[in-house]
C-alpha cells in the first residue's frame, strides 16, 4: 500500500509520499514514490506514485527514456510540452499503455497489476496545475473547492485535511496539514511506512522550493506527532456531548 | 454502506449505528440497523448489521421466528442458550446460511450479497461479551487490548477511536468517542448517514441502560459536531512542526 498526498494552493504546491512498498505481508521494501522532472525558472514537474511498483518504474523509465531520446519533442517529452494538461495526458498515456502490457504478462497466473499517480507542477508563463492520473489514463484536477488529491490509502487522512485545507492555506500549515494526515495513515495502516518524502514548490518558482527526506524516529516529526495526539486527547475531554 | 461500532468497556456496552442504505446512488433509504433481544435483569443481546439489506433482514428474521417457535431450545433460540458465545454461533450459523441461500439466489445476475454483524450483550451470571461475526459465520470477540469492532466504512473514525478509547473509558465518554468517530465517517462518506441509534449497557445490568434516536439536526449532535471541529482546528494551530 502506499499514501501519497498533494496540496494545490494559492501559495504553491505541497506535495508527501510514504515509502513502503510491499509484495505481501512478509515482503516488505523501501522504495521513493516521488519523481522530480526539473529546469529550475522554466519548469517544474512532480509525479508521486500508487500501485504495482513494476508499472510505475517502468513508466517513469518510459517517462525519462522519452525526455532523453534525441528526437524528443512536444508532443513526447514532459519536459517540453507547451501546457501542465499535455504533460498529464502524455503521463496518462504512458502508464495506461505499461499497465496494459503488464497486466497481459499478468494474466497467465491471473494477478492485477495497476497503478495511479499525482502530478503537479507550473511551467514558466502557466499556472499551477495538480492532476490525479487514474489506472487508465484519465484524469481529474484539483480545484478551488477540493485543493487536495490523495492516492492509496486515502481514508484515514482525509478527515484533517476536510477540516483544515483551504486554497488559502499557508504554506507552513499546509505541510503541518499533510504530515498530520500521514500520521494518522501510518497509526493505523501498516502497509504505509516511513521514511517519508515532503517537497514544496512556490508559486511561479516553476523549481523545487524544498524537499526533504524525513527518517524513520525523525525527532521534529516525532514531536508534532506526539504533540497532536496530546492535543486531540485534550480537545476531547473539552468537548461537551 | 453503513458504519457501526461497538465498545466493551469495564463499566458496559457502548453501541453507535447510523441507518442510511443505498442500492446505488439513486437509491437512499433509512433502515434501523439495531436490533435488541432482551429479557431485562435476565439476558440483553444487541445486533448491529451491516451488508445487504437482504442477508440481514432475513437472518434477523430466521432469529426471532426461533426465538418464537414453540419447539424453541438452548441450541436453536438466542434467548435461551446458555453463554453469549452460543448466541454468536447461533447468529453466525444463521447468517452464513441466509448469506449463501441468498447468493445462490443472485448468482444468475452475478450479483454480490454479504452481510457482518457485530453482536454484544451479557447474560445474568456471565459476563460482558461483544463479537464481530464475519460473512461466513465465523467470528472475532473485542478483548482488553482492542475494546472496540467496527463494521461497514470503519477507516474515517478508526483514529479518534485508537486515540482515545481504551477499557477504562467512561461511558459518558465512550458515548462522546463514538459519536465523534461517527462524525467524521459522516463528513466523508455520503452513504453513512443520519439518524443515529445509540445504545448503552451497563455492565451487570442485564438490560438497555439507554437507547437513544439522534435525528438529523439534533442540536446535542450539531453541537458537539462544531465544537470538535473548532477544537481539532485550535489543535491544528497550535501543533508545531
Amino acid at each position: 500500500m502506499t499514501y501519497c498526498v498533494g496540496l494545490k494552493l494559492n501559495d504553491g504546491l505541497v506535495l508527501l509520499s510514504d515509502t513502503r512498498t510491499n509484495a505481501g505481508l512478509d515482503n516488505i521494501a523501501c522504495y521513493r514514490k516521488m519523481y522530480f522532472f526539473e529546469e529550475p525558472g522554466e519548469r517544474v514537474i512532480v509525479v508521486m506514485t500508487a500501485g504495482s511498483l513494476s508499472v510505475t518504474q517502468t513508466t517513469l523509465a518510459r517517462l525519462e527514456e522519452a525526455i532523453a531520446n534525441e528526437m524528443a519533442d512536444e508532443t513526447t517529452s514532459i519536459m517540453q510540452t507547451p501546457s501542465m494538461l499535455q504533460v498529464a495526458t502524455i503521463i496518462g498515456d504512458t502508464l495506461s499503455r505499461t499497465r496494459r502490457e503488464i497486466l497481459e504478462q499478468c494474466r497467465e497466473l491471473s494477478q492485477q497489476a495497476s497503478a495511479s499517480m499525482i502530478v503537479a507542477g507550473q511551467r514558466k508563463g502557466g499556472t499551477m496545475r495538480m492532476f490525479l492520473i487514474y489506472p487508465e489514463g484519465n484524469f481529474i484536477e484539483a480545484t478551488e473547492d477540493t485543493p487536495f488529491l490523495q492516492i492509496g490509502e486515502h481514508k484515514y487522512g482525509k478527515p484533517i485535511l476536510d477540516r483544515v485545507v483551504t486554497p488559502a492555506t499557508s504554506l507552513a500549515d499546509a505541510q503541518k496539514a499533510v504530515l498530520l494526515s500521514m500520521d494518522s495513515t501510518l497509526r493505523s495502516n501498516l502497509s504505509v511506512g516511513m521514511p517519508l518524502d515532503l517537497a514544496v514548490i512556490e508559486r511561479d518558482a516553476c523549481a523545487v522550493t524544498s524537499r526533504r527526506r524525513i527518517l524513520d524516529g525523525d525527532p521534529d516529526f516525532m514531536r508534532m506527532s506526539a504533540a497532536w495526539s496530546a492535543a486531540l486527547r485534550e480537545s476531547f475531554v473539552k468537548v461537551g456531548i
